[in-house]
């Protein structure tokens, strides 16, 4: 009964505080929801280990758009608890020699992908611990050698269960890389002049609003006061999509409906929106490294 | 040993007889899901307690439309056992004066929403215990303050992630208001010289069926036996989009491929359909307060 | 002490071996989840037992689209633990004569459905171990009984749920019937003259990728090594949508982009793509027992 006693003591003291999994396996992809591509990864995991709590964060990252998956790791991972290990699925370069990896930030938190670029975001936000590259030939599904196209079920499922179920820790599953990850390269922010300028990385598609990556520490250089008016010009390249001045508002309430609005959305970064109504659509907006934005006092 | 085992007798007398929650968390939104919203969402909550069971309702409402929110909390909740917990975010009045609240059904369920209009079918339906409005300055996600748009993240998903783990009780959330929540108008079936009316308060999207708001018992006093023909109108205003004598069927197999039928839905609401068809699509039907409907014997 | 000892040691003999069940449910259906069809489901299960791990496979089945539930399922099932429940409501023939059955395939996975053609491809692939009949009195939602439509909630996930939580054995569910299911007539892949047949189960429609019936061990037939070109030929009936040679690769990244080859898919089925483009679009290609692929040695 001793005997027992102290195992059952002993056994948080071994797993957790070494490895510091908590079974929270979160899945991203662009494969969609359509097929059976998300619930045979689960399957896999859950024969992994029947503990793992599973969640998505999406599965509907365009085809291919590996800055888009960029952006949304670093929108959610933050509000996840230390330990919760993400696997993100978007990848237009298997089977070439992109490497398999496995971040650890220094939030703690570990994301298991291709690094292709969707490691960016999180990486700068969070900063890296350590980088280690997932050795495919001792961490894959039994019997999985010969599909040579479905890593995310194979070899990224696989390996997140393990790694969030605490069957093996970072150092085993492959040789330590250095810390750095392959980075997309983006505008920056920056302010010159009195004007902010800045990129759209992403839009808030279900409402057509426009993010834009000015956060709000360097908008209030421009010191503008809730209530007061910004003049804000977008453009894609050369050509102007949108030039106006919009008020800067701490509601969407502040304006009539259908009015445009400046304000920071919920990561705190400068953005637009009509009051009800599609920013986005309306002025024939998108996002990505090819637009642009500049906002000053009109 | 006694020791222990008057602990395990007395843990569900401490924990579940009070505060009567069961870990169970069932968000529905209006947020899509194609950005990381509901991700956040869950990870602040996993965050809270790691013995949540998270599912979803719907992500899929439409933007803004409180009404089809209010719809699928009806549609659903008496399906989950007393004691869950439902978040509710669809806010387009978001940062006015629109309360956050927690309901209590009279059924045992607990529902957090803004106050507006979102609960007015469940209320109905399932009767109103209590009502607390959220203490916001105290029941938040911690380091949120600056973030004036995100309330389901950083309110709704914190506030009801402690109430489904027991780790708050519903007296704690906030003052206690007055049994009644804003309730959206909608016109009532009815019965009248041989004639039912009603509305169309949704659709069957994925099948084009058209629900009505004509509840089984209203329908039996017009005496229609299953096989019968029923005639009925269906009306946006005053145009008339559809006429007919539809036959009374208990299963869709009873017409052949195309043909109209009449049934009652698995809420028991009396409905449209074409057998493997999309009876919405082909005559134009669409749903919400405009649209009427009456039908009685030919 | 000693009694409480052996009751812990006696429990797992008594429940798991027995009944081999493991919690875990699985739902597919073509509900789509826009409204509250889907939780309503999950939501009798939980209240069955909140000890069940639920998960969906997909709920964007194509409406009454029986052979693409067929095909969902062969493509996820075998990723599950053995004991697995999957509960795959596609039903256009609810109402009429068709029996609701749990198959028991020989990999040990339970499936619960109509028969109706659902099962043809996994029954098929994993081999029918036991066939019984849901004695739809006995095995349904207490107080369900006037509802006539929605056996997806009533009958269905309250059989998977009992079964998952091992409330009921397979054998309490209802009569045995013999070791068949229904089975949807479809063209088997040959090979003839030094040509190989096959249909077009599925598209990839995420990515447009076209999946043929071809097995990689009836390709091999064909003595084609990775790099070189295969003639291959598509058509619906009679109409060729697709002539020319195709290189066979084991990446994508080994074409340009926007160009054609042919690849095994991650179920190892001969399969066509564009590198980052999408093949089933540029040439109008659909799925279907009307779509025929030859392919041989150019």
């Amino acid at each position: 009964m001793k005997i027992l006693y102290m195992i059952l003591l002993a056994l948080p003291l071994f797993t957790l505080p070494t490895l510091a999994q908590n079974n929270l396996l979160i899945f991203q992809s662009d494969f969609g929801s359509k097929d059976g591509a998300v619930s045979a990864m689960k399957g896999v995991a859950m024969s992994v280990s029947p503990e793992l709590k599973i969640f998505d964060l999406t599965h509907e990252i365009p085809p291919y758009n590996v800055w888009e998956a960029a952006y949304r790791l670093v929108q959610t991972v933050p509000y996840w608890p230390p330990g919760t290990v993400f696997v993100s699925v978007c990848d237009p370069g298997v089977g070439t020699d992109r490497k398999s990896v496995v971040l650890r930030t220094r939030s703690g938190h570990l994301l298991v992908s291709p690094d292709n670029g969707t490691l960016t975001l999180v990486a700068e936000a969070l900063g890296i611990d350590q980088v280690y590259e997932i050795d495919e030939a001792r961490h894959r599904r039994a019997n999985s050698e010969q599909s040579y196209t479905f890593h995310g079920r194979d070899v990224y499922a696989y390996t997140g269960a393990k790694l969030a179920a605490a069957l093996v820790s970072l150092e085993q599953v492959g040789p330590r890389l250095p810390d750095v990850v392959v980075e997309i390269a983006y505008q920056k922010p920056e302010f010159q002049n009195g004007i902010i300028s800045g990129n759209i990385p992403i839009l808030d598609v279900q409402y057509g609003n426009v993010w834009t990556s000015i956060p709000k520490a360097l908008f209030d250089r421009l010191n503008v006061k809730p209530g007061e008016q910004i003049l804000v010009e977008i453009y894609q390249g050369n050509n102007r999509h949108f030039q106006g001045d919009v008020p800067y508002t701490q509601t969407f309430g502040e304006v009539g409906i259908g009015k445009e609005l400046a304000y920071f959305n919920s990561l705190l970064y400068f953005s637009l929106a009509l009051n009800q109504d599609n920013f986005a659509q309306k002025y024939h907006i998108e996002s990505g490294p090819s637009w642009h934005i500049k906002i000053k006092k009109p």
